[in-house]
């Protein structure tokens, strides 16, 4: 019900359906610095006359708002941009008003009658005087001037006058805006560095990371092996848990239940006498070791992320400093991790129902900032779906309130509204179903709902094609070109993506158990000795296809994905193009590891600036080939055995006798 | 930013998405007593424990809420619904909690291992004891011996206690809700009576309705009328205003600039020196003649509506009562209506943004205060789009509060958002673009925008094929056929339609200007005698049609409108089904008024509770013909100079030797 009291009468401009916006202004939109946020809003008033619309912005650090005119683009609705420029959070929103002084221009224009033009011109001279009431200085002399022009005006001159640049200019500036309407909710934005939406991840077990005649790998080991994976162009360097690993129900190769005494555990069983979460396994190095490694990473243009595993082994410090944070049994043991019948003995789960949970979490933020103070400033969030939700939000808050920088990575495999709140209550980045999005119609249905819907606002995928955990069919059975296609869709569908190697350029493919994913004889249990310069490697392949994506900014976003037509199924098709359309990234890969597939495919020409009239040139980033395309519809093939997919940039005009340039 | 201070960290569920939602919960949805409202709602917590999700509700006039369980339909979206029984407000919102019982109930029944059994039978005894506590009566009682019988149980045994239906149901009655989330937004339904939604309305101009040797016609000719009126199956009579007409600038025949002493102007001129708002032409009669009108109206089933239009002739006692409630120009004169280069100076609209604003908005409130004194519950209201949008939901309110009978008709011809919001703030139904879809492809599109969008929530169409302003371009060319196939779109696409007659009935298709859309010699400037007897009219076809809904609950509503296909552009078909679905209406319409089209149909079998295997009977309920159908797909033939549609209903099995009964 409407309360008198608080109306105003005047206040007569409708504001609705601001966007961006998330579940009502609950939840921010993300953006990274050097992007923009592209506002609409409905608005409108009663009756005919004219409004102004104006989109209000500013930083967190700033107290007063910038403003940016809106624009109508038809149907009450109008639009403007604001640029991201700086780490943090922006507030934008939207304030509108009926304009008068514009009103009366659009009435002019259309008045006929001179009697009534005379009585017009009375009307706006009193319009243009309030307005010089308003302003002050030289603008204060200008409108008045303007007003005693406007009231002793015969009809033509009048309508002349009103038209005016510089009466335009000058009413726009002091606008009567006391009965505007404000949109009740200040939207936010989280701004974040550009790895939040770009980045290209390599996991990698530093204890595999092993020298002549070691048994477990070092950080000093895993420093030496980073060059190779900046060479492959990866620019994140992700490294499973490296804390001390719990002895208590130690898990044995190929999660076997009983471990000798030589087995290395799992290093999600986190925690043993010498420390917990904030401290680093003694086979691995020290602190010091670790600091070096972030150091080195550094100069290689890598950022190293931390797997953060809420969880402790029986081991773990707080077992005993904090009983309370677990739960306990009714024969006093403590609860351990268990999916029924499955039971995972050597990890406790925290209890977060604990009525200790305030000290808990606080304890939890804790861990983050340590590794924050050590130089890392990505991390992986290891299972963040079962631990509850508010906490994620507060976390990521506190952590982002003092380091902006901080991009946190959700590794949660569950069901999709969870993945969803979990990237609204603050994670840069999201694990996903790419690993089990195979065939064209669930590739073209799932990207089209992370790209073309408002998830995109608030969900930035992270493409895994592999991961310790996952080693899906489609690799254990598609051979070299699997590994390739999917490679290649990982890195053109997502601006993010990353790979677990080097079981990934070695192409490991057997499983553990024919019908599942895990690997056989895993990293998670067991140190691996790599042959990382075999002969058969893909890493000179997975450099290209890096490369590719670096000197690409099409391919450094995910907003401008479309699907195009192919008629064979085996072949997909998409592009990616940059904000301006100047670059166009076209893919096609085959999705069949197996045999040669061809098709027609249909191209958009409008939508892709292409000209109907004129050949054009696609030319293949992956084999350096080019092919010289006519209209919408072209043949494609695509050989799995030699390269499964064409990653093309368009060339939109050919050279010819009279074009000596290359035109992008 | 999270308020730490504010959290509970045990809260654990969260509620999103709850629908029916209109803007956030800015507005409320609609229904009407008898209705019930569909409520779903995604509700999650971390981890894999067990949900309890309520839905709850009250009535406006109740202080506790109504509780009903939510029911989970997948995709961690929960749903149930209310009825609605009472008019006024409903209020509703969702609670959710994690069940401990019921995981540990769900964790249980997979349980193998004996010993982990045994303890987690002492763990459910702690579960059921705790809901003791909260639990008093007999209910405690019954719940502290299974706690008992729980602690000492055998595996086998407590495993078999734990899944007892009266241990489920003593546990659903006591749940610990203590963390329980609740949707922070308390959403809005506004209860209307059945008319809001179904209602058949005829408008008619009563100094028309003219005996022997009048020259203008009385409610008390009038009175005379409404017996025909409702014989055609009407339940609505909307009269144009019936208020004094003021004589400055009155308009002549076919709207010419000046009036003859003998023309009656235009009842839209609203106010004379014998009274404005709240008084009746003198040559309508009394006040009395009115309520005598009203009271004769309700005898017959029929509503009396008003037109409520709120602007001023010249003579208006307002413009000299409160002068301040008008725009003054430069010269001293009130600004008349206009849309340069067109004026209209019989015509003086309010100025809202008066200073005076409040006093205005009391005395318009009044104006509905008076009407409904005088037995009139709805109202047609004028251009509502020309007064400010917050007017309108302080208005509706206030009348609603008191009132919550009364319906409200918005006429605002304009931009789609304007019509929307002006539903959203309060009015019933609204005037849309019906005149002017009459192509299959629009048809389709704009009723599924209306009837298969969140639009469906807050907006009520009243189709109306004809109106005093608009003689469709349909109308004028198509002859007879065009005046019977419009009548069956606006009473079959809609629950509520409209006609303006006699013109409807005889057909009245001569428009004062080609091209135009104004009728000649049209009555809202002068009086017509029409010959409502004549041999041609469509009365009884019209009288046939508005049985047809009667006598079709389908026909009543407009959500379970859908479109099938027909491989003919000039026929479009359609059903609606009671929400039982026992109910379905399938229309065929031929949208060509001068030619016989026919085509191929395909109906959903499924949709429609048909069985492919048996042949289904459609009964047209306009010509009493019936058809026996086989499959999906049926030929239809439609020759427009018979009748130009067919609606029929669905008998889903045919008799046969072994059926003595008709199945609906």
């Amino acid at each position: 019900m409407t309360d008198f009291a608080k109306l105003d009468g005047g206040q007569r401009v409708v504001i609705e359906n601001v966007q961006p916006q998330i579940d009502g202004g609950r939840f921010p939109v993300k953006r990274v610095i050097g992007q923009s946020v592209d506002v609409e809003a409905d608005a409108f008033a009663d009756g005919h006359d004219a409004l102004r619309c104006v989109l209000r912005y500013r930083h967190d650090s700033e107290t007063g708002w910038h403003e940016i005119s809106m624009v109508s683009i038809g149907n009450d609705r109008w639009g403007a941009a604001f640029p991201i420029s700086e780490l943090g959070r922006y507030l934008y929103t939207v304030t509108a008003w009926v304009d008068h002084f514009l009103s009366w221009q659009h009435e002019l224009a259309r008045r006929t009658d001179a009697a009534n033009i005379a009585v017009a011109l009375q009307v706006g001279a009193k319009l243009i005087d309030e307005a010089a009431q308003r302003a002050s200085g030289d603008d204060q002399v200008q409108l008045q001037r303007h007003a005693e022009k406007m009231g002793s005006a015969s009809p033509a001159t009048g309508k002349q006058l009103a038209m005016a640049e510089v009466l335009m200019s000058l009413m726009a500036r002091h606008p009567e805006r006391s009965m505007a309407t404000h949109y009740p909710i200040e939207l936010v934005v989280r701004a974040e560095r550009v790895k939040a939406l770009y980045s290209t991840w390599y996991e990698l077990f530093p204890r595999s990371c092993v020298g002549e005649d070691m048994r477990h790998g070092t950080f000093s080991e895993c420093e030496k092996r980073l060059l190779a994976v900046a060479e492959m162009g990866f620019d994140v360097v992700y490294l499973p848990p490296i804390h001390p690993i719990g002895m208590t129900s130690r898990k044995g190769p190929n999660n076997t239940l009983l471990a000798s005494e030589a087995d290395p555990g799992s290093p999600w069983a986190i925690g043993a006498a010498d420390g917990g979460h904030k401290a680093v396994h003694a086979q691995l190095g020290t602190l010091e070791n670790f600091r070096s490694l972030v150091a080195k990473a550094r100069e290689l243009g890598l950022d190293i992320a931390l797997d953060i595993a809420f969880q402790c082994s029986p081991d773990h410090p707080y077992v005993k400093e904090h009983p309370e944070w677990f739960r306990h049994r009714p024969d006093g043991s403590i609860q351990y991790a268990e999916n029924p019948p499955k039971k995972y003995e050597d990890i406790y789960p925290f209890n977060f129902e604990t009525d200790t949970w305030s000290g808990l979490w606080q304890e939890l933020l804790d861990v983050f900032r340590f590794w924050i103070s050590q130089g890392v400033s990505i991390f992986r969030v290891d299972n963040p779906h079962t631990k509850p939700f508010p906490f994620w939000e507060w976390l990521i808050g506190e952590v982002q309130r003092d380091h902006p920088e901080t991009i946190f990575l959700a590794e949660a495999f569950t069901r999709p509204k969870m993945i969803y709140r979990l990237a609204k209550l603050g994670f840069s980045q999201s694990y996903n179903y790419f690993p089990w999005r195979n065939t064209k119609s669930e590739i073209e249905a799932y990207f089209t709902e992370l790209t073309r819907t408002e998830v995109r606002e608030y969900f930035r995928p992270n493409l895994w094609p592999n991961t310790p955990d996952i080693l899906s069919e489609y690799l254990q059975f598609g051979g070299r070109p699997a590994f390739m296609v999917r490679l290649v869709l990982a890195a053109t569908l997502g601006a993010s993506y990353g790979i677990y190697g080097p079981a990934y350029e070695l192409m490991e493919a057997a499983p553990r158990d024919a019908g599942g994913e895990e690997y056989l004889n895993s990293e998670k249990y067991q140190v691996r000795h790599w042959d990382i310069g075999r002969a058969d490697s893909l890493k000179d392949f997975i450099a290209r296809v890096n490369r590719i994506r670096r000197e690409s900014p099409a391919l450094q976003q995910d907003h401008s994905l479309r699907f195009f037509d192919v008629d064979n199924d085996s072949l997909l098709c998409y592009a990616k193009a940059t904000l301006d359309n100047k670059e166009v990234i076209l893919v096609v890969a085959n999705l069949d590891p197996h045999h040669t597939q061809s098709g027609w495919l249909t191209l958009p020409m409008e939508e892709l600036g292409l000209d109907a009239q004129h050949p054009y040139q696609v030319h293949d980033l992956l084999t350096d080939a080019r092919f010289l395309w006519n209209g919408a519809r072209n043949y494609v093939e695509v050989k799995p055995q030699a390269v499964p997919a064409h990653i093309f940039r368009l060339r939109r005009r050919v050279r010819t006798e009279r074009d000596f340039d290359y035109f992008l």
